[in-house]
């Protein structure tokens, strides 16, 4: 099963284009409802409406469609209904809360396609604790019935987990003992680093298929609370009051709404308002140009709340999330990723002045992150990320951090030949030495300064001031300084080279090489927990012809190699 | 060639027994002088002194067994030679420092045996820096010729690094463009976490197959200083003065004798004066007995050095050491090792006083540290560890750092029916809060209770008491404890089913669970770093028929699959 697998790949390009757009409309999967400041995500998984054939979504188990849903939700929560507070998980059926990603679209998809799924999955976890930090959205799930593994790491995600004490409502993560995979979606991480199990109970718990209920769940910091089924209802109104009275609030925030994008796929790329992908398909490489801002910053927060969607750092934001995470799952081949922009730099800082200046108001702060949380994706993408910082370019205060979220960056000395574009700039700004952390926890000029403090110190004296080439390379924020004479022989010849490397070596040099400096909870779960479950996720043991992703539920017991490696 | 491979599996058994044990008399690619304060390493490969068939070791390059000399001679310099300030490594060779590890060794490597390689292979750089860090020995590295790949990681260990200005000396990690993996000895890490290059120049570094000499390696930091050809000898000896004059040492140190430890191999297991392996070769297990000391602590200093090797906490972590080496690379299908401890505590707990006391003096602290060391390398083996804490055992002080080692610990309660042994007890010790940090930087017992600040209170406050199984469990230090009915059972179900898993699923569940809270750089270059490293040598790009490292050599291009994953 596993070997015939391959053919049927979701993320091979042969099958459909996988969609992240979606909206509450069409959910299949979720509903979400919301009431003054308390939100319900209720999980009610339709068995049929999986992303691609072959499987049925029993026991609410989900495949990347299900996520992609709930992503939405968790984004729609925070632009729509800034008013909530709480946002209470459960479960629509009658007796599980989540049976975990599902085996058999583990099982029959390619590889390619398990580590994109796990990693959107992580991403969706992170964003949900995102919510409740920077949003003050408190995550409450009830779990009623079995939550195991992505059923429980979806739990582990939330700030309170209630497990109803009836005897049969459990969590587990028994991936290892009944897949030989690991739960991929932070569990193990969360368990020790967030739950902070101790790491012996966390073994035992970790490798039982039955999982753990009642007062040892609790005991063992595997939940929050057992709920009595006597009063199962009334414990919950009891913490969503007890959540809400907590959360700091201005009253009467109204959302906006999120508008579909405006796009259009054509053969070889995507087209956004402000945003455009071509695709190289014989270089193998995608460019994504950046529009900057046709005009400045609007007067207040109330113009801000009436350009809603269509305000243009928002806009872009939501444009490049959406062609990052395209180019992850329906273009695998494309290596390597060049960005550029075209528009007026100073337009680029009045809006960023204008978000820093707001950062108080929520939507100006929710912007704010969603180019954090969009700039995260750029980073942990697993293709090659090149900035080129060109006449007429942009690159100014949120833009410049794709230059730092680069692996190389180029920069044009003085004009092309015959082109009377004014010189290329670079222009840093406040929003550059704070806002946006890696997953590592620090700003990418801090990671990219690690050794030089002297620099950083000189890149902050600089902001504001639009820098050369000559000036960005002296202090150290492109990685080449070049002229018209060698700039294009200089940019094939290093993507000619480094598209025709081994993709998977390039995946591990750019995996180690962009997160220099401290770790985060968030930063492990991509590196530690994230890289042994890709190597386990090749090996034979899990998805070889007699592994136990494909032998489940078939009686046939997998066949192991034992060695220890 | 890469296929073929598989038949013959230097860590498969099938093959001689990979020994750890040697000296500088049965040295074959290092030299070792000692002169005052300062050694010199000099690494002269013997091409024809491969430690399996099938590949010379041309160009310095090296396998297993060129590091197992190296860590033993890092190890001597300690205990033999603490006099020594300086260790200066050259090559031996005259147009070239080290060309990496050997890469038809690599190809022709089973999966097992090359991540074995490369965990022995860091764990022999960290000893490196350790022996910086702690004994004070300053590793000066001077680079006549290409250093590249493991040959520049080699030097990378070292606390200076000079490269001689000669048009042909270089540093390279040209892993990803010539093998399609990574530079797998901390390469990547140190790199950006140790030398703090700069992750756009780290890239461009890690892409290059030529690597970088002169000027730019210097102001890259990749080296700390250039040798001008006219001086070579002489800025050495400069640096080495340096360097020795800001070494802090006691006047007249003189080291002790690393005497061959005493051990006899069997069809089932190995015996050393204290340590007893005992395979089960059904089973899977190992199980690792320590014998207690006969007797009580040294007098003073000098009877220490008197006593030397013989010295009952250094002989046993030496024989614990050599064992689980033993273990990782020629007992493959050996699932869980199982910990005992027979003898006196109290004789266990004398010992530790007098270490801790004593910790001023050299020997002391090197026995110390070396432990610290053992007890790291047990951490990172790829095998579950189970302590059994039976009547009759002494997990004292020291010894009790197993019991926190492992995944799980079973503490029985009372006696066995029929033994009139005293019931078991676990006694904490100061060495337990401090002195044996795990690759994390923090304590066993720390990282045990990361939730729980409060028993790792009570655990400090119980130090120097006899804990018998209840209190040992109510304060959280051993997993499960259990009476005399139920302990034959539990451990033999419980070790069935674990030893039945996925061994790769267990490698990957116990490298997250076991590493809970903070990251240091020796962390990130076994979890991060590593892992990738696994992934990427289990792919069909670097060891596939048609992969890189196969093919090398051959004049034929590896054929990638170019999907990004």
């Amino acid at each position: 099963m596993a070997l015939a697998a391959e053919a049927t790949n979701p993320g091979d390009g042969k099958a459909r284009r996988v969609d992240f757009q979606t909206d509450p409309s069409r959910y299949r999967h979720w509903k979400l409802k919301t009431e003054g400041e308390v939100a319900t995500l209720v999980m009610d998984v339709d068995e049929k409406g999986g992303l691609f054939d072959g499987y049925e979504l029993k026991l609410n188990s989900y495949d990347l469609g299900v996520d992609i849903e709930l992503a939405d939700a968790v984004q729609r929560l925070r632009f729509e209904h800034p008013q909530v507070a709480v946002v209470l998980v459960r479960s629509g059926k009658d007796r599980v809360f989540c049976a975990g990603a599902n085996i058999r679209m583990l099982a029959s998809s390619s590889h390619a396609h398990k580590v994109n799924f796990c990693k959107f999955t992580n991403e969706t976890r992170n964003s949900i604790e995102d919510a409740s930090e920077v949003a003050d959205q408190k995550y409450i799930c009830v779990i009623t019935g079995p939550a195991a593994g992505g059923g429980y790491e979806l739990a582990l995600a939330a700030d309170h987990i209630m497990l109803v004490d009836d005897g049969s409502s459990s969590v587990a993560l028994p991936e290892v003992p009944l897949l030989a995979v690991l739960p991929g979606t932070g569990g193990l991480t969360r368990v020790t680093d967030k739950r902070k199990v101790r790491r012996d109970r966390a073994d035992f718990f970790c490798s039982i298929e039955e999982g753990v209920k009642g007062k040892r769940a609790v005991e063992w910091r595997l939940v929050d609370e057992i709920l009595p089924r006597s009063r199962v209802e009334e414990t919950i109104a009891e913490r969503i009051r007890e959540f809400a009275s907590r959360a700091k609030r201005s009253a009467g925030l109204k959302g906006i709404t999120l508008t579909p994008l405006k796009r259009e796929f054509t053969p070889d790329g995507v087209r956004y308002s402000s945003v455009a992908v071509e695709l190289d398909r014989t270089e193998r490489t995608a460019t994504i140009t950046i529009h900057g801002p046709d005009g400045g910053a609007p007067a207040d927060a109330s113009a801000l709340v009436a350009a809603g969607a269509d305000y243009w750092p928002l806009r872009v934001s939501r444009e490049l999330d959406d062609a990052i995470l395209h180019l992850r799952l329906n273009e695998p081949e494309t290596a390597a990723i060049v960005f550029k922009s075209v528009g007026d730099p100073r337009l680029v800082i009045a809006h960023d002045d204008f978000l820093q200046k707001n950062a108080a108001f929520w939507l100006a702060r929710e912007i704010l992150h969603n180019w954090k949380r969009v700039l995260k994706r750029v980073d942990l993408t697993a293709k090659t990320i090149v900035t080129l910082i060109e006449p007429g370019s942009c690159f100014a205060g949120t833009l410049s951090e794709i230059v730092f979220a680069a692996d190389r960056s180029y920069m044009l000395i003085g004009q092309f030949s015959g082109d009377n574009r004014p010189p290329a700039t670079l222009t840093l700004h406040g929003v550059n030495f704070g806002p946006y952390p890696m997953s590592n926890g620090i700003t990418r000029l801090e990671s990219r300064f690690l050794g030089e403090p002297r620099s950083l110190e000189e890149a902050k004296k600089a902001a504001g001031e639009p820098l050369d080439a000559e000036r960005a390379d002296e202090i150290g924020l492109v990685t080449f300084a070049l002229d018209d004479i060698d700039w294009e022989d200089e940019i094939r010849v290093f993507l000619e080279e480094r598209t025709s490397f081994s993709p998977d070596a390039l995946t591990g040099m750019e995996a180690n090489l962009r997160f220099g400096g401290p770790e985060t909870m968030e930063s492990k779960i991509f590196a530690r927990l994230t890289a042994w479950q890709n190597w386990i996720f090749q090996r034979p043991n899990a998805v070889g012809p007699e592994g136990a992703l494909g032998r489940y539920g078939t009686g046939q017991k997998p066949n192991f190699d034992m060695k220890r490696t």
